[in-house]
């Protein structure tokens, strides 16, 4: 408890956190960073992390942390910059642990080009926390005349994924429930930026993008159809899937349009560009199995008269049918992230 | 548990947000806020909150997350613009206390003229929390041409707090134990932003600030004095202590130079610009009982091949002793924010 109370004790703490998240910025020791002055308009997002267990093939809580404020930056076309990261530790958790997370904190931070320039360290006493929870928060250089908001989104335009659905939660949900299955799973946790950023400079002109964490590509769809009125279709054939996501997925009885993802993220781009960005995307190592998986039908917001119920999400499915996609109530899968 | 998995439970708790924290930039719907640009240089920073109880004479935890980070910011001459709220709940904690901390957020965020702008929520399952934990950051704008770093400190220069001390330690402390206490203590959680910018346009030249959070005074010190290789000295005559909290210190041995404020600055300043820096932050409701508390007796960086050995805290005492004022290795009060 000590740890976290404002002692020295807290103090020894925070420079093993130095000695590993270097920043010159963390050296100032202020009460915020002073960072340098940041060009044109602003992003800034923040998220928590409570992913059951720590430590999964792909990765850890520290670089899921880390990845995902730096998607979340990246997909409304900011460049990452600056990460801060709280830390509530339980009581008990072991130091070496820390020392991994730490690890594998900085080491995304160094695959994204992103600082971790600001801190705090909270200790909960044992049975008031899980090990370690982790908030990172992220300010981001928006790029000029990049419009990402879904405003010029328009009839035919495509939807992208940049690669296979579902391996995160399969992983998790794998070693948590000791199904023993597909050794070869492996969280897709990575950060994105260089990603969309290759996206972007290659001129294929997005107009909508979103990482698929939670609640994955059917959470990310609807929320798309709600904000901007759309009816949205995708082919179910199209959806990119391993074969042991797919078998987990049908053996247990989850549906891989819900599964989080923390490496992937829906596209949306004109009908004339589609070609070029899946080249652009599957250039890059993280995109490389980028695929088309459907169009937007209509934009209700458009067409005068358009009865709301046309927004929404419709599935051609494999069997030649048609299922509406609906967001999950409740997801089967807490603490995914 | 549904509330946090990503699904249209978790989309429910968001409205709920969204109409209690009215700021246009969380109802864009996307992954980041897109904010405008801000002038200079930035300032950024984090804390988790998790004080318990979660509620107390003077404030709640809500409160305690919003005005932490704005006085973070303040205290390293910026203007807090935009803060990000990230909550870890606990399976089962009651929507109307949830209620209550967003609302207490919201009044704590127009007090401070301060939007939060994006947030998230994660649930984890009962006996793995403790109600909630909120992790906010927030970004600022460094006023030009002011160096709150410590750097221009001077030997001479006068040591300023902004008011009675250790108020909100001994509230939690009084409730948590159920001592029965002084019924009158209440914490003196508050934004600090508006005290700041009133002393720094008064031209009272502060050359450092911080706020007198975990580990108090003695804390705050002992890091100036580290930071910058200084000798401090205090009167502990002339601490400002309310009755209730100095004879609940003496009754429970808690030093009331490690007791934790939230409402409560230490300032440095040039011996000439003394009192006009007290008359400008007396001006103030929040800096009426501030009072000068010492001095720099020495800068050791400054003094060529002056020892290590000088550079310290001391305290004159009552009894007209000298003691050596050291920082808590590991406070007696966890969980006081």
């Amino acid at each position: 408890m000590g740890h976290g109370a404002g002692g020295s004790q807290m103090e020894e703490l925070i420079s093993r956190f130095r000695s590993v998240l270097k920043s010159d910025y963390l050296d100032q020791g202020l009460d915020s960073a002073l960072l340098p002055p940041v060009a044109g308009a602003l992003a800034f997002t923040t998220d928590s992390f409570v992913v059951k267990p720590l430590f999964f093939p792909g990765g850890d809580i520290g670089r899921l942390a880390v990845c995902g404020t730096v998607n979340d930056l990246s997909v409304v076309g900011a460049r990452p910059l600056f990460l801060s990261s709280a830390l509530i530790l339980e009581e008990g958790f072991p130091l070496e642990d820390l020392d991994r997370v730490l690890a594998s904190m900085a080491e995304a931070a160094r695959e994204a080009g992103v600082q971790v320039v600001t801190g705090d360290t909270k200790v909960v006493e044992k049975g008031r926390g899980d090990g370690i929870y982790i908030t990172t928060a992220g300010v981001g250089a928006l790029r000029e005349g990049l419009d990402l908001s879904g405003a010029a989104i328009r009839e035919g335009d495509i939807l992208l994924v940049s690669g296979s659905l579902g391996d995160h939660a399969m992983t998790i949900l794998s070693l948590r429930e000791s199904l023993g299955f597909a050794s070869s799973l492996r969280s897709d946790c990575a950060p994105l930026n260089g990603l969309v950023a290759a996206l972007i400079d290659s001129g294929a002109c997005p107009v909508f993008m979103r990482d698929l964490t939670r609640g994955g590509l059917a959470a990310a769809l609807c929320e798309l159809a709600d904000l901007r009125r759309l009816s949205l279709e995708i082919d179910e054939e199209a959806l990119p899937l391993r074969d042991e996501v797919r078998s987990m997925g049908e053996l247990l009885g989850i549906d891989a349009l819900t599964m989080a993802n923390e490496g992937k993220i829906l596209v949306v781009v004109p009908r004339d560009k589609a070609e070029s960005a899946l080249a652009a995307l599957r250039e890059q190592p993280l995109g490389r199995e980028a695929r088309a998986i459907g169009r937007v039908a209509l934009v209700a917001g458009a067409a005068a008269g358009a009865a709301d119920g046309a927004a929404g999400v419709r599935m051609r499915t494999v069997s030649g049918g048609v299922r509406r996609v609906t967001r999950p109530y409740a997801e089967k899968l807490p603490r995914i992230c």
